[in-house]
């Protein structure tokens, strides 16, 4: 694997739960809103329709807290069968709110991480989600300037990466991609010729979940970030 | 006038209301708004009350659709002292996701001056908003083929421009914005050294209004985007 990145100049890094904390906090205000509707529905029943909400919502919101929120509010109305009080709604937009306003919390080792790599590689941020929402976490991550470049995406597939890449003039073989989801940060780049690390959050969610997939050995699955520096000393 | 865009290679363009009608649809679906809630306010006071809760929320939600939606809800249980029915919530999530899907109509003459411009110069979109709804009505605009570079910004700002101007390697005495809005199109990019054309809309955005402004003699004023390849022309 070591040999694989001595032609990488430029590492790309997924933001949520690769960088800092997210889907926890989706975690939470899900648990929070199925006990909001506890007097209509099973919590169980409530979370997954709120799930196939979200799913048939997605191609009209994207991805992100708001959508989330409008999601939220939709599938609060049809599980009442319409008899949800405006202050639980109040309540519901509230939890959104919460959420876009709440801190950053770093992964472990990542300012470290990216402080070392920094000296040797083009270090970019590739991201999907609320445009406005993942620049604000970013500033108060406080890791902006670590980064030569922040792109955020509306979709992490192979053709958006293809793209981006060759806006920015980087050779798919230096370009390797870190992150937490096989389906949005792993896949996609090793289908055009990139490299890439997987390191699993505890949480994902459903939608970024696959099926089995074979080509494990073509990517570098690590337990934390802080391993990461080491797969790129090898010319030393 | 013309003498000063001699030295223009890159030509930025707003979107919304500079290529493609927009504020429109958001007036309509204000006064739909209003008219749900006038069993509790009146039209006049609901509309300024949208707005109101639009400016609280702006920060957060930044500009778009879902933010729009967010905010009518709120605004609709506030105004109703938390008594509208789950029904008229749900029209209000319709009104929006109307918006969302609505259809794309392009403003008069803005493909054939596309066309025209493309071939002596650089042309880019710079639009602010949601990045999935920006990039979803440029594609059913048809216009994509016209541009060299696509940029949403959550803000369009004297800062914002500089930043995207030097990180696509643009002179900004070689480029000149054109766009409807005085606050987001004309006077930061002016403030930078550019040039700016600006094409009024008839309807503009309360938040996008400015006040007295002295600098009228430093832009160009046009009552449609096909008198711009004129001021093209100047070399020949």
């Amino acid at each position: 694997m070591k040999d694989k990145f001595e032609r990488i100049r430029v590492i790309g890094f997924d933001a949520d739960d690769t960088l800092w904390i997210n889907e926890t906090y989706f975690r939470d205000a899900e648990d929070k809103f199925t006990t909001l509707l506890e007097g209509y529905e099973a919590k169980n029943t409530s979370d997954q329709e709120l799930f196939k909400m979200e799913m048939k919502n997605l191609g009209l919101y994207g991805y992100g807290i708001k959508g989330f929120m409008l999601s939220m509010i939709e599938s609060a109305i049809d599980l009442s069968n319409g008899q949800i009080s405006n202050k639980n709604l109040s309540k519901i937009i509230q939890l959104g709110k919460d959420m876009l306003e709440h801190p950053v919390h770093l992964l472990p080792g990542v300012s470290e991480v990216l402080s070392q790599l920094q000296r040797s590689h083009r270090l970019i941020v590739l991201t999907k989600g609320d445009l406005l929402d993942q620049e604000r976490k970013l500033r108060k991550s406080g890791l902006e300037k670590h980064f030569h470049h922040v792109e955020v995406l509306h979709e992490k597939e192979e053709g958006n990466y293809s793209k981006l890449l060759n806006q920015l003039d980087i050779d798919p073989a230096e370009f390797v991609m870190v992150g937490n989801s096989l389906k949005s940060d792993v896949l996609p780049v090793i289908a055009l010729g990139g490299q890439a690390v997987h390191i699993p959050f505890h949480t994902t969610w459903r939608h970024e979940e696959v099926g089995d997939h074979e080509s494990e050995n073509d990517y570098l699955t690590l337990s934390s970030i802080s391993e990461l520096p080491d797969y790129f000393k090898s010319s030393s």
